[in-house]
């Protein structure tokens, strides 16, 4: 049954969608049930009763985007913007709230402008990264892309997610330098130098005059991203990558130690993500072929795996980019610095200009990773559990800790993984399970929930979360009585006082739907 | 004579001067025309009759600060708030409108956090660059700073104005991490992760959970800032510095051609800034002795100048921080691109850690450069033009060339120089004067507005400007029917509905005061 919007009659919704019709034609509004269907989101926690979209609409042009924004004001119709809607393990391409209709960009597909001397790339929100990346290698363009471990995606959509890659370019929200966005009024406007007509200067410099909007627009129901200026990297002179093994499980406190130094001075240049050895033994395999057994894994089926698929506890890519030179030196500098510190299986890789091309050492869009949601069969999904702790082996040995036993409880297997940037650490704890068990699932709801409060606890919050969450982790942000959340409500209803445009994103709710807060 | 603001009576005027004495006590308020003369714009054009402060506050804690903007909203109070009002060059410590009150936070000027592991400074706005720079010697802490050219200054309020330094840290906004500010209805917020009562990583990870709103707080009148988390550079273990004179005017094209690629790869990890002669010659001697006529130097002259102090035409510093291996193959790679490229006096110079510490090759606060201003005579001042543009060296040297015209045509000696970003680069015509000569000063106006009107009709804007031009050049921002003053001035109006926090400040006016755009 299709579900509507709360507040909405059936008669209003269906002159909503005519005027969405009105705008794209008939074959562009998505309102069958297979329709719904494919913008579920079929990764996510299946026991969720709030994230079922009524419909979806596919603009093609920004006009037409700015023309459904308008009708959706009108007819009080909310809206849901995706780029692709491969937000998988946060949401995929479904609503945070029932009954809202999906805006699919995916036919805003063009690669705007490539400046390979300047070193950026201007996109459309349905850009996925394999659409970048062969347009670079078909036509030989020297610039290397920040990749998400699960390349389904578009990269103004990761971007704007604040995604990470594994390059000197790894912090993707960080390489964002001029959008162009619709508001929820209809209006469209650009940020910094691109507010100027024809300012060639929009991708180079980020800010502009005056205050800078890119904040407001990442993770955000404030407008409707329609083009990004992102950086790319410009082809290194040479790069090494060193494969790193950790055997044991303590080991991550010593390696957290020993890393977080080089990443400050940036003599690591990129942010590396050490993860369990779950990440690999999911995607090779599946968890039946070890156990018949519905509790977690013990310590000593995890060494018998292990032992198998020949795995360390841990496994990471250290990876180094720059002048030939500069990138032995910084090698030298951080194997010495791991050899001093501890034990860890090492192998390193190098490149340089002039190689075979095919050799070269930059990120490659994949799926690969998505295997892992098979581990446990049936209709596999995951849910990221992604709080931000200091680069501190204490807190990072603490918190895996805490995790590991809080997975123990549920009868669920760890995956988990520590991303560096140059001062935070994202960590990552990765829930996979098979939808189809509905008890299954409702221990990782209970687990996730945990997960939350033990790092609130400790002062810890996620830097994003799935739709299911968004609640919860939003309420996280508590200082001063809520005042972050006070701030974005105040300006979500000066801005979209239909409350229209994405009502729940980040647990930033519309006047309007603000009883919705879970 | 004291100014009011407008549409305030003086008997309204001092009931709201009242309310902010009952905050701070008799001592912090500051109402005499002596003390008004200390918050004038003492280097600005001095022509104008725009900006002249009516009063001065100096709050004694956050609090305060907040009790002070509600009084502001109570009485109706413009106010205009300065973190040490050494913004010189784009204003100082004056307010836009005439009759608005200067909120000194120069009594904020603690020093409350240095995280010497994780790279950061907690400050208040208050603490100027001698106080941090003093404070990490004293303490011999390990981190080095990122100094802008003038260092009388504010650390906070220089970032929030997106000042440079010339060190890999040199785009200081990029390094803020974590701000507190009192909201104009008094309410105050924490971005980021700060948001979250007790999260260790405020000053770690910058975007936090949903909407960023640190570039809103950025050349802003959203938010007074009363905490700011900065990060620092960790000492590196070598350092080198090539310090380079070009011969002639036309060099600066090849040469910003040669660097641009060093900069986009980060070969070249510093913002370079390229100035001309008269940056040397205004510093070590006066106008008066090289000259007695009021007509622009000529080139004769000018070569004359050179010839006896010495001088090149341009005049910069390249600066190389890490890794001794490192550093040697970036300055390698540099002097092999310019020695290819053309010709240029170098002049390299090393340090390693264990060298003499007096000897590091790190930034140091000075307010020598500020000497230039006597080039004239009479009470000196400046004025600085600073469109972003891209590293190109055609553009550039055609920039260059329409500034000297510009100034030939207003008899006035060009004082020019180019700070390089990875991908744009800030050009920047200084305009020196004499303050006392009214028909110098005419000349000046007109000689400021035709530079903002030959970058804008090239596709140009300025990332910064002084009170006097901030609208016109806000102007230039007007792409979609100016859909980003639009959007300021929407958002003003919701956060700030009595008009009080620093109207017109980047061309930003209430709603109230909207009358006064010029």
């Amino acid at each position: 049954m299709k579900p509507l919007p709360p507040g909405i009659t059936a008669a209003a919704f269906d002159r909503g969608l005519k005027s969405f019709e009105a705008v794209v034609g008939k074959d562009q509004l998505f309102v069958g049930d297979d329709d719904r269907a494919a913008y579920e989101d079929v990764y996510g926690p299946s026991m969720s009763p709030y994230h079922h979209p009524s419909a979806a609409v596919a603009p093609g042009s920004v006009e037409e985007v700015q023309a459904i924004v308008r009708a959706a004001n009108e007819h009080r119709i909310p809206i849901w913007p995706i780029s692709r809607g491969k937000n998988l393990g946060y949401g995929a391409a479904a609503p945070a709230m029932n009954g809202t209709v999906v805006v699919d960009l995916g036919r805003l597909n063009r690669i705007l402008e490539i400046d390979v001397k300047r070193g950026y790339a201007l996109l459309e929100p349905g850009v996925g990264f394999f659409d970048l990346y062969d347009y670079l290698e078909r036509e030989k363009i020297p610039l290397w892309m920040s990749i998400a471990a699960n390349a389904w995606g578009s990269v103004v959509g990761n971007a704007l997610e604040r995604g990470f890659g594994y390059t000197p370019y790894g912090d993707n929200a960080s390489q964002i330098c001029g959008i162009e966005a619709v508001l929820p009024d209809g209006g469209m406007f650009r940020t910094g130098m691109g507010a100027q007509t024809g300012n060639p200067t929009w991708n180079l410099f980020r800010p502009g005059f005056g205050p800078d909007w890119t904040g407001m627009l990442c993770q955000s129901n404030f407008g409707i991203v329609t083009k990004l200026g992102l950086w790319l990297e410009p082809e290194p002179q040479a790069a090494a990558t060193v494969d790193v093994s950790l055997p044991n499980f303590e080991d991550i406190g010593w390696w957290i130690d020993t890393l977080a130094p080089l990443r400050l001075s940036r003599v690591l240049p990129s942010p590396p993500n050490t993860g369990n050895w779950l990440g690999v033994a999911a995607v090779a395999s599946q968890r039946s072929q070890w156990t018949d057994s519905d509790a977690a894994l013990t310590d000593q089926q995890i060494d018998a795996i292990r032992a198998k698929m020949g795995l360390g506890w841990w496994k990471t890519t250290l990876t180094f980019h720059g002048l030939e030179g500069a990138v032995e030196a910084q090698l030298k500098a951080t194997l010495d610095a791991i050899n001093n510190a501890g034990h860890a299986d090492m192998k390193v890789t190098r490149w340089k200009r002039g190689d075979p091309p095919e050799t070269a050492l930059k990120a490659r869009p994949t799926t690969l990773p998505l295997q892992m949601t098979n581990w446990y069969g049936g209709r596999g999904g995951h849910l990221g559990f992604s709080p931000i702790v200091p680069s501190d082996g204490k807190i990072c040995l603490e918190r895996i800790r805490k995790a590991k036993r809080r997975f123990e409880e549920a009868d669920l297997d760890l995956y988990h993984s520590f991303t560096m940037g140059e001062r935070y650490t994202t960590s990552i704890a990765l829930i996979t399970y098979d939808r189809d068990n509905a008890e299954m699932m409702d221990r990782v709801d209970k687990l996730f929930r945990h997960l939350v409060n033990d790092a609130r606890e400790e002062g810890f919050g996620e830097y994003r979360t799935h739709l299911t969450y968004m609640d919860e982790v939003a309420d996280c942000y508590d200082y001063n009585d809520h005042a972050l959340r006070r701030l974005n409500e105040k300006l979500k209803d000066l801005i979209d006082p239909a409350g229209i445009l994405a009502p729940g994103k980040q647990g930033v709710w519309p006047a309007r739907y603000r009883g919705m807060r879970g």
